[in-house]
């Protein structure tokens, strides 16, 4: 598995079916975010404050549940829980969408904290597997302010190091630190648009922003 | 395990946590629903038609959710996913929470629908276990018409076999269904009222409506 891509739950249900549609055949494993269903569990938390512990495996099998029903609309993925069975619905040319509940039960390697979201989860199987980490989200990428802000403008590629200090992004706070833990770059880039993704995946450039996590030269 | 206790995802979190409270060294297994979370994931389905198998077993993780949340706000209960766990929980005085998607991953015994929910779930539990059934939820049983309606009257005990020709109630449409296959009586009892089930688990009589899914004469 040359790329682990973390499709955000913000794109379910239909943009992140039809970002995967467009993955099959690729060398790539999918890991899908929590979206609503975890947006509802913080609510919950909010006012009832859970376990770490608990908040974490709750929204890791929201994870689960969003990669199941994303898998069930595409005629050539597979849900698998481990990565012998992703390896086997590879071979046959298919797309695994991993439901990280169970790895992560037997590993435990995060600490268990709403700040390690899915974004996270996907660094560390990315390092696991040693592949690539692509993220996908409803935005271009990572922006110098609040995109939403009149003159913002996508960065090419960050640091991690300088990502630190960002305060809100379309990844999680958590990430920029694992990368740099982890040793591994990423790149982030709007799923609305699965050939941007599929042009990164096949070696080419394309509209993103790159995280540099290791001590590398700037690849744009 | 004398009784399966079936705590309805409409109670979560406040009252079904205070209920399970009531519930600690009372000889029960607990089974959480779906609630909310389920809710969300028929939305979904509403729009995107997902497969009969994908939504069952999605809404069981749901049940695992709350199960999991409920049990980590009470110190006597735990959460887990064998009877065999669940029977050493007990043997301690504390109450387990019976996660039910693993269990239901082995045995697949109940049609793939949208009909079958925690419910029905919950009533194959208690005759895989050869428990009584209590299901607790938001009103205090089944009435003869819809409960907001001025004047609708609390039906003491029902026959399932009556309860099939009714159109709206408390209960899963599938259940009276099951109740007659499995051959199993089952009670349904407002959660808002802990001592009402502790009640009826205590072998007293109490404010519920009694489902004869057996061929025995009338309790009350």
């Amino acid at each position: 598995m040359e790329w682990v891509v973390k499709v955000g739950g913000s794109l379910f249900p239909d943009d992140a079916i039809e970002f995967c549609k467009a993955l099959v055949g690729k060398n790539a494993i999918v890991i899908c975010g929590g979206g609503d269903l975890a947006n509802k569990l913080r609510e919950y938390d909010a006012d009832i404050k859970f376990s770490d512990t608990a908040a974490h495996k709750t929204a890791i099998l929201c994870m689960d549940i969003l990669g199941m029903l994303v898998a069930d609309k595409i005629d050539g993925a597979e849900a698998v829980y481990s990565v012998e069975d992703a390896k086997k619905v590879m071979v046959d040319g298919r797309l695994p969408i991993l439901l990280p509940s169970r790895l992560f039960e037997y590993l435990d390697p995060l600490e268990h904290s709403w700040d390690v979201t899915s974004d996270s989860i996907s660094v560390y199987i990315a390092w696991l597997l040693k592949s690539k980490i692509l993220i996908v989200t409803n935005v271009d990428g990572i922006y110098d302010v609040d995109p939403s802000i009149d003159g913002a403008k996508l960065l090419k590629s960050i640091n991690a190091k300088k990502l630190l200090n960002f305060s809100e992004t379309s990844v999680d706070v958590n990430l920029p630190e694992l990368l740099l833990e982890y040793n591994l770059d990423c790149y982030v880039v709007n799923g609305k648009f699965p050939k941007r993704a599929i042009s990164l995946i096949e070696g080419k450039n394309s509209k993103c922003t790159f995280i540099r996590g290791e001590n590398k030269p700037e690849v744009f």
